[in-house]
Formats: structure tokens, C-alpha cells, sequence
């Protein structure tokens, strides 16, 4: 069974932290066992920040995979990270970066990458992806699959 | 063998009319036959036009559907004529009715719809939707079926 | 057991009619039985025929929906008559319409629609869409479900 | 609870009837409570019989809904029967019906309609739809959904 | 703001109640306001329940739509109620009216529908639609489009 | 040309209001014309609100409809009203209503429908779908033909 | 001929093991042949457990690819294993990595790896992969395919 | 032009063979020409045999591409030859392995993959892959791309 | 601007050549700049020929990728030459092979690729994939994405 | 927060540039930051230019993937360089070309691949794939997933 000691915002409710700077991601014990790094995947279709030149409302698809070495991410912290972001101006190159650090640095993972789908704005969308290097050797890290964006028609 | 005398563009290497109001709409005629009209259906991914406001370029996916009487729309006139909105500034409501209206006037049909689905400005598409009134009794008028707008992920 | 008596197609290695006048569609006996009409669907994703202007192949997809009174169509005779357009000059609208008429003229049907759906030339794609009238009351007759053009992306 | 007693199929390892004349459909007592008529829908897209002419085996996707009034089908009966038309030859419109009949004539629904969608022979697919009448008042009966039939690419 | 006084499951941590018979399905007071009656759809795609022949798990996909009149069901109580079927035995056709009736008992709503979608068993799937008459009038009521079942290839 | 004169928010950086009530809906002349009334379809993948009982975000897809009589509504006051739910807690059935019955008031069209399609929590989606009556007499309005929820797999 | 000898669960009904612990896989005797090693994939969009800090239910699809050395799952015995998990709590990694372990553990393959794609909660869906290491050299394992999750619209 | 001498079934109504055994695939001569090999795929999705165990049948969509070197299988005898396991009992693994062996048997290719894709029985499909070695090089081998099992809703 | 001097079929209305070596391709000039070659692909929907055996016309999908040295085919010229098998008899694995080896020496690229994806034929489909060698080093070539052949249902 | 100073486009209200040589590529500052490479996404479903031959209109959907070293593309100085193509005669291959030149040119990248899906002329679209070299070491690109051209039915 995980070890649960010392979460703090699991099974409380819990609000939106004011920025990405307040938002405490925590974490939880992992022993990897035998064999090449599991993969883990996290997918938000509802992530949402500010443009910092206007102040509009920016909207993005975030899809993370890692692989966990000693800890794994504590899924109800990050849901929380990923929406104090909602109030924070940021370009999308940076957000996306931030997020994918921001976990890094909580878990040490063997291998971390993340794809932010921005939704288009006048017309254009930008997709960003980053990884912290190529795959652990023998893992599975299958594609995303997220649909290209295709406007009308 | 369809009527092609006095067809002016048909074979011919043409211009893009400067304007739509330049542009001609040429017919051929056409003979009804027995039992209830037939539904023509000219679909045009490609559609462009300039926004009043900005002078910014705007695009759609446009579907035609028409119950034709006695006249058909002769189809390298009605890509002139779409064609020449290319550089014509008019809010989406208002280039979409244009056509629709331009071509019952052209062939005075038993009735036309036009569906005019524009790609999205600020991340909020706008269709417009516009029929003469309800189809010829009998007639088989089957959806667009265009695919609804999604953003990304 | 379906009679088969008479056909003259079936079973042989037939070639391909040099016109649709020369076609002949044959038809076997059928027996209505209680209740609503029975629909029959064809589907053509092959057909195939010449531009009476440039005399450039043309290509379709075919949809035919009958609702079979006495007789039925014979498959194999309905290929050979969908085939003989493969050097026959017509517009899409004409072809359409007599292959409707052709097969309500050998069966004589309670009801038959068709829908031709054709491919694009010039990057406007022309459909057609025709029936004798309403179905039959009570019989099923679902949508043909063919998608729309869109163009690319 | 359902009224089982009597089944003689369920729960024991059958063998496939050798045809559809030998099978038989058992039903259960089924009790319609206040509203309008439940719709029930069974999805076959494993059915197999021989072609009557040549021997060959054919193949189809079969949906049968139906809004039974005092009987249910056994679905492993109705199994069996389907299972049974193996090796039995028969052509598509013959077989379509044949299934409706033998449920309608098995379990007196208030109403049934089958479609049976065949597998191309020859690159032109033939489907088949029949209903014994317009649906119940007020009962709900959605589209089969089944994609239509479009070659290659 | 909605009232929510009386609501006992809603916020705290709440087991899963031992058979439907146990669950409790809470409600909240809503006014309709002018015009047509709106209509509410709850999706449930991770239905299960057991198979009462065999005790073997079976599952389903879920959708209901209802149109309030004074009372909205509570959506954590609806989804205790939903999980209470996983360790009751029941038919498909049982299942699938016993959960439509229960929130017409519980909300007396205008007009309710339910489609259960059920996973195959032995390859054909059965699907299972009721409701309570035809739509209230002026209301919209869109297709639920749960895509039919194809098995493999 | 429509008329443009009085508009406050277009063409100018604008700022997030900071509550629906503050938005403000502007709107433009429009001139009917012959036939029956034209359709507007609104479509904004983004909308983004906050549960009244958590203060977590909300999410939803939301489809707008309406057939204008005098006036248009002006895109970006809709684009700013839109995103003034961001910070609002509200039930999805009230924000869903809300946003209806202010462009009904706004412009007072001869018909409004709009649906709104909410992101899972805890498994389950929730759609509101609305309509201030029957559509306009002859109008065309097509489906919205938004997928329905289907889980994983 | 497949050797069955010595299996217990194959041909009789079977209850749902209380436990992983309590489930036995069976396995049968394999031979590889020449050549390349063949991969035998499983799929079950119906797996179900319990979330080990609230109780409530949890839902994954799952997929295994292996390669057999000398033994076969057999694969009743294998949904019986699965089905086990019914009444379980255990965090989506722990389960999926179960799994995949204790089929390498009865069968001793030449490689195997294991998905889970889990259904969402809170809005996040978390997906785990796991290998045993790099495929058989030579042999083919294609890409599984499941869908990325989406949220709506 | 293909030299086609010493073929049997071509061009003849044969019966299916009563069992694999009994089935011979005939080849016909192929010249590899300049350059890296061309691969040839043959996509069955109606391939039916029976269950060794119960005697039901089982159903599966079979593909194969192969590199011819200096045959290639003529696609009747090919068709025949897949016919002929109809009332053949065997389990997947088996059927799918000996399709593949025996084409590589009877052509002597280069290379040869199979891949069986076989119907959910109690849900949970099995797919089995298998080649002959790696593709040879330089040779373009895309995908099957057959979609992944996933159940309803 | 591309040189256009020497071309005789663009801009000018052609007959359909009678046979393939009839057909003369045509190029014009092209200039590789820096870097890794580009990749250029042809996708014709609408290839038609004739069956050697039985004179019946045969359908494909045909994609062509290659990488341009210093000449392009000219388009239409590649047209007229793709249509010019449609009264052409050949096999499918002839005719693919022809069209790619036909560019291959009117071009002399640096590489080409050509996948024929064949209607299907008495229900099994043939694709052939054939091209010259591995693509140009750090060349981007994408799959071509065309969807596998699936049957009905 | 990212260096805005020195952009002279965005926030202002910018006519389209009469021809790509006119328009101006604005970049911002970039710092890559520990590990490998980031990527960028651009996708522009609305891009249109003219025949250099018929001065017809020319429509395409691009996809851009670069990595940024030090400078990013600022997104709304690179919409106006793409509609500067508005009036511009070019054939395919150029256009596609020249994009990415110039691009590579304004932020000397790490790396940078487009590609081009031209909508179809004559029923025969092209597609022109280039980059500038195999992608940076360790970063993550995924396919464009475009789908391909597959004309009607
Ligand atoms: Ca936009
Ligand atoms: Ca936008
Ligand atoms: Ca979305
Ligand atoms: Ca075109
Ligand atoms: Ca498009
Ligand atoms: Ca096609
Ligand atoms: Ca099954
Ligand atoms: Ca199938
Ligand atoms: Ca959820
Ligand atoms: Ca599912
Ligand atoms: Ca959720
Ligand atoms: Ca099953
Ligand atoms: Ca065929
Ligand atoms: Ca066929
Ligand atoms: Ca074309
Ligand atoms: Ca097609």
C-alpha cells in the first residue's frame, strides 16, 4: 500500500492556490522493482492562464509522461498547480516550461516530458513540446495522439 | 447534351472578377423532369474574404444546396464569383446572405439554402445559416454534416 | 429461393456495355410479404464517366436506396450498368438523374432515391440528390451517412 | 427477477443448429410497466451464410431493435439461431427478413426492424432494412449509427 | 444560488451504498423559469453490474436525459446510486428501466429517457431505450450519438 | 455596411469584466431581408466558471444559436461576457440559462437556443440544452453535432 | 492440438475470485516454431477496482502485448484474475504494474508490456505503461492505439 | 503481362475446400526488378473458424504483407485457402501462425507478417502477431493501422 | 519563378492519352537550396484501370512521395498519366510498380516511394508498397495515413 | 517574463503586408534553459497565395515545428508574413519553401521542419515536406498527424 504520511491537501477540500509560486506540489513514495522505468501519464484538457500582454483568458490541452524513480506525483497537488496558473499572465512557451520544471524538481523523475496545445489565437494555434532527455532505455512511451488543429471545414 | 451556348468563361483562362458585384453568374438550362426537384449541393472549403474593421483576412467553409427550376449555376462562374470576395470587406452575416441571395437571383430556383461556417476569430467560430424557405415537397435534402468547431486537445 | 430463370449475366464473365443504352438491367421476381416495404441499398464507391467539355474522367460516389415492388435488381447486371459509363460524356447532374430513372424504369419500384456524390474538380465538389417522392409509409429508410468534403488540414 | 424456467440453451454448451429451420428461438416473460414501449437492440457484426448461387460465404452486420410486449428473446438462443445461417445459402434480402420474421413470429413484439448491412461482393455492398411499422407512440429509437460503405483511401 | 439545505452526501466522504434498494437519490429545488423546459443529460460510462445467471461482472454505458420541473437530482447521489448496482444481479433489460425509474420517483421530472448501452457477451451487445413519452413540447433534445458497436477490424 | 457607430469594445484592448453582470452586450443593426430568418451559431470551446460549493474551476463547451431579428450581437462584447464567468460560482444548469436568457434580452431575437456541454467530474458529464421555443417558421437549423462523453478506451 | 490437460476453469462456471491472491492463472503448453517470437495481445476495456482512500470505484482499459516462451494464458483464467480486482483498492500504478507482473510470473514470456489508461477523476485521467524491456529482437508489436483522452467538445 | 499458366482456380467457380489441408494456394511467376523490395498486403476482415473447444464459431480480420521474391500467391486460391478453416477448430494462436507459415511455405518470400485481429469473446479480444524476421532493407512497410478493441459507448 | 519554357499540356485543353506509353510526363527546373531534401507528395484518389483477366475495371488510391534532384513533374502532365490506365489492362502489383518507376526515370530523384491502395475484390483488398531505398539522410518523410480497409459494421 | 521591447506590431492594428519580401519577421529574446531543446508548433490552416500561372487562388494548410536557440517568432508578426502571400504568384513547392527559409533566417533556430498540404487542383493535391537537418538531440517532435487527401464517399 503507498505510504500517505504527510499529504496535506488529499481528501480536504482544498483552494485554488492565488499563483504557481504558492502551489505545493507533493509527492508520494515509489519503488520502482524490476525491469526497465514505468511511464506515467497525466492528461488536462482543461488548463487555463492569462496572456500577459492583454490579460485575455489563454487556454491549453497539457499532456505529461514521466518516469517516477523515488517518488510519484500526488495527483490532487497537481491538479490544484495546474490551476493556480489561472490567474497567472505567462506566454505559452513559458507556462508549458514551468510546468514540466515544477515537476522535475518535486520528483526527480528518471525522464520527464510535456506537450502543451494551445488553442488558436487569430487563427494560429502554438503546440510546445519539451523533454528532460531521450527516454529511459527499455521503457514504453507511447505517442500522445492529440488531433492536429484544423480550423473549419 | 446539357445547352452551353453563350457560356463566357467555361474553357477559357479567366480573371478573377475585382468585386463581387464585377462578378458574373452565368446558367445553363436545365429540364426538371418527372417526380419531386432534385437537390444540387456545391461545397467551397476555400472561401475568403477581408474583415470591415481590421482589413484583416477572414475564411469559411461554404455549402450551397438548391432545388434548380429551369436554370443550373454554371460551376467555373460560381468560382469566379466566390473567388472575387477575396479582397471585399463585409461581416460574415452579411457575405454569407450575399451569395445565397446572388445565386437565386441567377437561377431562380424552387429554393436554396446556404450555410456559410467561418473560422474562428478570438477562438469563437461563428456559422450562419439561411434557406429561402422550406424544401420542395418530396425532395431529398440530406445534412451538411460539417463538423462542429472543438478548439484542441 | 429467388427465381433466377432468365438471367443472362449472372454467373458468366460478362464485359463491360459500351454505353448505358446498350447496358440492360435485368430483374428477378420478389415478394413483398406483410408489413411496410423493405429497403434496398447500393452502394458505388467506383463510378466513373467522361466531362462532356473536356472529356476528362469524372468520378463518383453512388448511393442508391429502392424500395422493391415485384422485382428486384440483379447485382451483377447493375455493375455492368454502372460500369458502361466509364466512356460516356455527361454532366454530374444528368448522370445521376438516369441511373435513377433507368433502375425505377426496370423495377418499377415503390420508391428509389439517389444520392451522387462527386469528386472535386477545381476544388468545388458537386453532389446530387434525387427521389421519386416520399418513402413508402412505414418502411426504414436511414441516412446515407456519407461525409462531407473538407478540403485538407 | 426474470422468469428463466423452461430455457433449455442457457448455461449449457450448445452446438450450432444445422440451420435456421432446426434452431429455436426461446423467449422469457417479460412485463412492460407504465410508458411507453422499452426498445431493446441486438448488435451482430459476426454473421455469416453461404451465397446461394456460387457457394461462397457471405457476410453481414446485423441490428435487430425491437419493443417486445409480453416476451423477451434469450440472447443465447437468438445466438444460436444467427449461428445457424452458416452454412445455409440464401440471398441477402432472403436472410435479412427471414431473421425478422422468425423474432417477430417468436416473441409478438409491438414492433421490430432489422437492418442488415453485407459486406461488398464485387466492390458494391447491398443493405437491407425492414420494420414491421412505425414505431410505438412515444417510444425511443435511436439511429443504428452504422458508418456507410466508402472503398478505399 | 441553488439551495442545498437538507443534502446529506454532498462534501463528505460518502461509501458506496450496498444494493440500489439502500441508495438514497437526493434532490435540489429548481425553478424553470420562462419558455420551454431545459434538458439535463448525466453520462455514465462506467456502469457495472453482475450478470444474475452466472455472477460474472457485466458492464454498461449510461446516458440519461430528463427535463426538471421542480426538483434536480444531486449529482454525487445520482453516482452512489449508479455504483450501487456493482455486487446486485440483474438482466440488462431490469437494470436499465430500474435506474430511469427511480429518478422519475425520485425528481417527478417532466420527461425522462434512458439509453443503456451494454458491453457484448458472447459478441452481440444489447442496447436498451425507454422514456417516459414524448419530449415536453419546445424542448431540445439532442441525440445522445453513443457510436453503435462494430466488433473488430 | 453594417452599422458600427456606438460600439464601445471593438478595435480596443479590452480588460475582463469582472462579473457577468458588469459585462455588457453590445450590439449591431440588422437588416432581416426576404425569406425566412437567418441562423447564427455562436461556438466557444473555452468557457471556464467555478463550482459554487468548491470554488474549483468549471469547464464547458458551449454552443449558441439564435435567429436575429434587428440586432446582431457584437462578437467581442460576446467574447468579454463570456470570459467574465470566470471567477463567477454558479451551477451549470444557472451559468448555462444565464448566458441564454442575457443575448435574449440583449437582442431580442426572434429564437435562441444554447447548449452547454460540461467537462466530467468525478466520472459523470453533465449538458443543458435550452430553447426559448419552436424554431422560426422555415428556418434552418442544423444539429450542433457535438460528441457525447465516452470515458477512456 | 492445444494441450488442455490440467485446467480447471476452462468450460465451467466459474465465480469471480475474491482476490488477486485468490485468482490462479492458468497456463498452457506453447511452442514457438521457427522464426521471430509472435506477440499475443489482450485487450479489457472493463477492468474495475476500488480507489484505496475513498472506496469508491475505479475503471481502466487495459492492454497486454506478450511474447510466449513455453506457456500460453489461458484466457478464461485471465478474466477471472482481472475480474478479481473488482472488490481490491490500490492505486492505478500499483494495479497496472499487478498485473503485468504476475502474467510474467505464470507465463515467464519472452517479454511482455502492459498499458492501463485509466478513466478520469477530477478531470485528469492518469495512464501507466510498463515493459519488461525491449521487445524480441525480430518480432512485430504494433502501436495500441487507444485514443488520448479529450475532455468534451 | 503476368504469366498465369498452370492456374486451376482462377476464372472457375470452385467450392470451398473442406479444411486447410485440403486447400492449395497456387502462385504465379514475379520479377523483383531494381531496387529494394515491394511488400504486398492481402486484408481479410471476414475470416471465420471454430472453436476447438465449444465448436462455436470465431471471427477475425486477418492481415498480411509479404515481399514476394520470386512468386506471388494468386488472390483466389488465396481466398479459398482462408475460406477453407471455416469449419476448421483451432485456437487463435494456432489459425493465425499456420495462415502465415503456409503462404511463406508456397511463395518462398522474403519476408511475410501476419496479423490476426481476432472478435471479443466475454470481452476481452485477443490479437496475435507474427513475422518472418525483420522487413528487408530498405523496404517501405507502414502500419496495419487496424483500431484498437474498445468496447462501447 | 519556376521555368516554364518547354511544357506543352499546361494552360492548354488535352485529350486522355491512349495508353501509359502514350503518356508523356513532363517536368520542369527545380533548385534544392540548402540543407536536407524536400519531399513532394501525390495523392491521386482516382485511379482506375482494367483487370487483364476478366477486361473489369479495377479502383485505387495512390500516393506518391518522392524527393526532387533538379526536376518536377509538372501536374498536369502527371495527370493525363495517371488517367491514361484507364483502359489499360495490368495487375495491381504491375501497374503500382509502373506509375513509380515511370516518374522515377522521367525525374531522376533522389528518391521515390509509391503505396497503391487497391478497392477491394471479391472482399480482399491489395495494397503494394514499393520505393527506390531508405529516404535522402534527414529528409522528413511522413506516413501517408491512409486508413486500413475494414469491411462493414 | 519575456522581453517585449523593440515589437512594433502587436497590440496595434496592422494592415496586411502587400508581398512577403514587405513583411517583417519580429522575434523576442528565448533562453533554452537545461536540457534538450524545446519545440514549437505553429499551424496555419488559412493559408492562401496565387497560381504563377492562372492567377487562380491557391489554398493551404502549414504546419511549422522549430526550435528555438535564442530568439522566438513573435506569433502575430508571423501571421501577417503569412497572409502576405495573399497576392503572391507561386508555385507550391516555393511558397512552402520560402516560408521556411525565411523563418530560419529571422531566428536562426536549432532546427526547423514545415510542411505544406496544398488543397487539390484537378483532383490531385500535393504535399511538400522540408527541414533543415535531423531534429536536436533528445527532443521531443511528434507527427503533424494532417490527415491525408481521400476525395469523396
Ligand atoms: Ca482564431
Ligand atoms: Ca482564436
Ligand atoms: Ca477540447
Ligand atoms: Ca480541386
Ligand atoms: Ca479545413
Ligand atoms: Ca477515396
Ligand atoms: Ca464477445
Ligand atoms: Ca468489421
Ligand atoms: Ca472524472
Ligand atoms: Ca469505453
Ligand atoms: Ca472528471
Ligand atoms: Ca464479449
Ligand atoms: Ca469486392
Ligand atoms: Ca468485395
Ligand atoms: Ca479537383
Ligand atoms: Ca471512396
Amino acid at each position: 500500500m503507498t505510504d500517505v504520511k504527510g499529504l496535506t491537501q488529499l481528501g480536504a477540500e482544498t483552494r485554488i492556490p492565488a499563483s504557481p509560486e504558492e502551489a505545493v506540489l507533493e509527492t508520494v513514495p515509489y519503488t520502482r522493482g524490476e525491469g526497465p522505468a514505468a511511464i506515467v501519464r497525466f492528461t488536462c484538457p482543461e488548463f487555463t492562464s492569462l496572456c500577459p500582454m492583454t490579460g485575455q483568458p489563454d487556454f491549453a490541452h497539457i499532456v505529461v509522461d514521466y518516469a517516477p524513480d523515488a517518488r510519484l506525483v500526488e495527483s490532487k497537488s497537481l491538479k490544484l498547480f495546474l490551476f493556480s496558473f489561472r490567474n497567472h499572465g505567462a506566454f505559452h512557451e513559458d507556462c508549458t516550461l514551468q510546468i514540466g520544471r515544477r515537476i522535475v524538481e518535486a520528483t526527480k523523475p528518471l525522464w520527464l516530458r510535456i506537450g502543451g496545445y494551445w488553442y488558436p489565437r487569430g487563427g494560429i494555434p502554438i503546440d510546445v513540446f519539451w523533454q528532460t532527455g531521450t527516454p529511459p532505455e527499455g521503457a514504453w512511451v507511447p505517442e500522445t495522439g492529440v488531433a492536429p488543429y484544423r480550423g473549419r471545414g
